[in-house]
């Protein structure tokens, strides 16, 4: 298949930007609309989420937006803060931090810039295929795991108490530590923002629907409860001088947009940063990947993992230049974007237009909003990313994904969230290689009245006298070679007049160096024992490459095309 | 199977001990015999090469063979200092010497204790089937590499020249370098050494045939012939007063046997020296199996791996007790051992017993001993090692181990042994990940007047109208699944009027919880599209795993016993 390289590939706007029309734009401006006032409190709470200050977020939803609509390959994707990165990013900064070594601000656009970098480069270089070696259930621990990281790690802010930590452990008992001293006004700004929000996502639809309320309306309006949240609580923060009486705001922010710059940092605080650079990047862009394939589907749009990949480093590489955060693609505002009819990446160009647009304009109003709306807002953001279902999926289908799972979570919740994500990896690929290594192996036989061959111990099969087909249930590869050997060995030792062995290759999708050696001394010690090797089934690819071999060479028996032709010439007997 | 638990399995010299007879014995002391002159010639070169005083190589080939004999599984291994294991140690020690952080006597005993009580708790633990994860191709080409490493470092002795380095730049530049600075009495004698051990190797057999001697006479005098060169040399540095003319020699060594001592060495050591241990142990382990196996089959015994770890670290915590050097099991040794008729592993313990009787009454002579004998010994012992015809196979076989084998040679030369063995083995892993992340598949047929199918690509087939059958030879695990998604989609986009889709799934070993998700996805996709998706060939322990999931609640389509049984449903006509 050739590839055509075009500067289309590269530059995916040019595929849409010169057919562009004035009702894609019309509905791109109503998607991007509705996308900017969500994401307002949002960026704010995955900036609070993060140890950075407010308006943090809100420079990461600006230049990364116009960029990833350049080099992106969704159409539908909104990139930006969100909350697993953004919890990532704080447990970086978090020791580096508090050790005194950089100041958080830098950190974060270092942090962004570098995880841009690698995203870039991983790009240039098509390595999109890496994401694919983290496993869904390790994937779908980690983020459940997370999501309660997050919450409990939250709450310090809805009671008003100075709680620390970064995973389940510190900060629950941190919290609970500290309990006693829980901020009456905090709480009652904090809960009652939490009860709103839940209520609003739980019951604001029916409710609507049932006072005679449009759909479309009605769904709008529960995306816009936060920012409803935000505006009122902004407003009492101010009306009722909350900050005087102890409630924790976010304070005045710098005005105006934020500048370009090169984020300062030694070499040092680089190579410090890079290992949380690299799983940011893999992390945010496994995530974007499976946002974007699973929007992409309803609308029949296909994701190149590569142009993602090129897209999501463009956008933190902005988002570092700009003073903000790590960025990738979110769900829900993904979804937001999709649903509110979005139709090309303009969209979210004119989101960060819209986002531009309140940091000039209405930053010195956010310097009144508490910091519990701002945490109730993430609590119900984050709530339904705890996916019990899909744990107790894993459980009852395979005791060993569930293993990683488990691995990937206990150590997200009560460690680190990086030491989570990498032991899960490691740990998945290490079991899927260690099942390999000790492939299930069958002894087969002819179902009766037909060509096709079984396990004996499963179907009531014939045999065939003094030949033993035996199938063995993987690619023969070094980490099995032994094992292939020893099965063998033992069959044979089983089988005392046993004149000829068929290795049933169905399975065998490749022979590698290590295992050929085997089958080679496998067929010796056969032929010294007098018992004749035969392959059947062997595929094409595997074929090609064992033809000129000593193997075949030396091979005692035959090759057959089928087991059954192996049956029909060795039992001597086409109607047995 | 049940596995019978006794002291006799832990134990395995309870198994040959009590029928111990007169004509085991006398077998066992004939081969201790000559396994203990090849020995000691062979102990002080792998001392010299390991950068350790010469005695160090006597006391690491009397308590090991002991405790071997007590709990090794092989009945003719021969274990002590080896070539590579040597260098390895060289390697691991040279830059902590160079430090001055350590001594080199004690960092090599603390090696071997180390080692030791990693295969020890490997063998507790049964983790023997991780030597399965280095492949053929990587062993092969370490080796290979190891053994020109050594011949070069080795070339200083030779020449009677000061050079350094501990790979094959360093050593060949610094050789280069020096070479103006030849010592010719050294040269005489190494380079006399040198020709007579060729001479011995090659020729020597042929030589004593034509004189009549018998077979078994002429190999022994072949095996001899190191140790009538340290002989002749020795008397040569006594008469010659070969030290005063500038020759090295091996100088005073210390008289007696060596007393029983932890090695001292703080924690910091420890920790430096971990990682080293830890390749030193897992080498040695693979390459005593090996050469286990290989002789076990020549007489039908079989090696337990798991024993294997017992044995080899008992061998080499005794080697670190006793002021000794790692050790593993030797090729040449266990070949002569074999070959002289060894019959139990006492055999081993008698060698020690000869090497022990040296150490007390010979250690004045080996003063006298040249060093660039010992060179001479060694580089003829490695020569053999390596092994160009199996790089050029592996080249021929497959491009993928072949690329394994030559990251592993050129780190190996060119670095360092252990970044060589190291990348090799992660290589080859990565390699394999690889491979089966993105696996071959194949739209099949029928193979007419069979009940077989196969590529359509590569065969005569007939097909079913508006019915694919596919076969994905791979297992569907995390690494794959969203190929499978793209290959499946892919199709359906090149076949629009497909009505049903078969998997045909002879070679899924396997399907994990995320190729599990992506079959449902698929599954929903295709139903959109109206196509029905089918599965057959399904094996038995798949099924199990998939009776009861949604995706066989939710399959549009049905489950078959084989391809041709879908093929007679499909097309609606058994003869077609």
């Amino acid at each position: 298949m050739i590839r055509a390289v075009t500067l289309q590939r590269y530059l995916p706007f040019l595929q849409w930007l010169p057919g562009y029309n004035r009702g894609q734009a019309a509905a791109d401006l109503v998607a991007a609309g509705i996308v900017t006032f969500m994401l307002i409190p949002q960026s704010l709470a995955y900036a609070l989420l993060a140890g950075l200050p407010a308006q943090v977020g809100l420079y990461a939803s600006i230049l990364p937006l116009v960029l990833y609509a350049l080099f992106g390959s969704s159409r539908t994707l909104s990139v930006g803060p969100v909350a697993v990165i953004s919890l990532m990013t704080a447990a970086a900064l978090g020791p580096l931090a508090e050790a005194g070594v950089a100041d958080p601000v830098t950190g974060a656009a270092l942090l962004a810039v570098m995880s841009g970098l690698i995203l870039f480069l991983m790009g240039v270089l098509r390595l999109g295929f890496l994401a694919n070696f983290l496993s869904h259930p390790v994937v779908s621990g980690f983020i459940s795991a997370s999501a309660l990281v997050i919450i409990v790690s939250q709450l310090r802010h809805i009671f008003g108490i100075s709680a620390s930590g970064h995973n389940l452990l510190d900060s629950g008992i941190s919290l609970l530590i500290s309990l006693s001293d829980v901020h009456l006004p905090t709480l009652f700004v904090g809960g009652g923002t939490l009860l709103f929000l839940i209520f609003a996502r739980q019951w604001l639809n029916p409710v609507l629907e049932s006072l005679g309320c449009p759909g479309p309306l009605r769904s709008v309006a529960v995306r816009l409860a936060p920012l409803f949240a935000l505006l009122v609580t902004t407003l009492l923060g101010w009306s009722l001088a909350l900050g005087d009486q102890g409630v924790a705001l976010v304070g005045e922010i710098p005005a105006g947009l934020p500048s370009l710059a090169w984020p300062a940092g030694d070499p040092g605080l680089w190579r410090q940063l890079s290992g949380s650079a690299l799983l940011i990047a893999i992390v945010g862009f496994v995530e974007s990947v499976s946002i974007g394939q699973t929007l992409g589907a309803k609308r029949r749009q296909r994701i190149d993992p590569n142009q993602e990949l090129l897209g999501l480093g463009a956008a933190n590489i902005g988002a570092g230049l700009s003073g903000g955060m790590p960025v990738t693609g979110g769900f829900s505002r993904s979804v937001v974007n999709y649903d509110a009819g979005a139709r090309t990446p303009a969209a979210g160009a004119f989101a960060a237009a819209g986002i531009a647009l309140a940091t000039l304009y209405f930053t010195p109003a956010i310097a009144w909003l508490p910091k519990a709306t701002l945490a109730a807002t993430i609590i119900v953001a984050v709530a339904p990313l705890a996916d019990l279902a899909s744990i107790r999926d894993t459980w009852l289908y395979s005791r060993a994904d569930f293993g990683a799972m488990l691995a990937t979570i206990v150590l997200t919740l009560f460690y680190t969230v990086e030491a989570g994500i990498v032991t899960g990896v490691l740990l998945s690929l290490g079991l899927f290689l260690y099942r390999t290594s000790r492939p299930h192996s069958a002894i087969v036989g002819r179902v009766p009245g037909t060509e096709h061959f079984r396990n004996v111990e499963r179907h009531q099969v014939e045999l065939c006298e003094r030949t033993v087909f035996l199938r063995i249930d993987e690619s023969l590869y070094f980490a099995n070679a032994r094992f292939l050997e020893e099965t063998v060995l033992e069959l044979l030792s089983r089988n005392p007049d046993l004149t000829d062995l068929v290795l049933v290759c169905t399975s065998v999708n490749h022979i590698d160096a290590s295992a050929l050696d085997s089958l080679e001394a496998i067929n010796g010690r056969l032929q010294e024992a007098g018992v004749r090797l035969h392959l059947s089934d062997v595929k094409g690819p595997v074929m090609d490459r064992l033809r000129d071999t000593d193997l075949l060479k030396q091979l005692s028996g035959q090759v057959f095309l089928s087991a059954y032709q192996a049956w029909v010439r060795l039992s001597g007997n086409e109607s047995a």
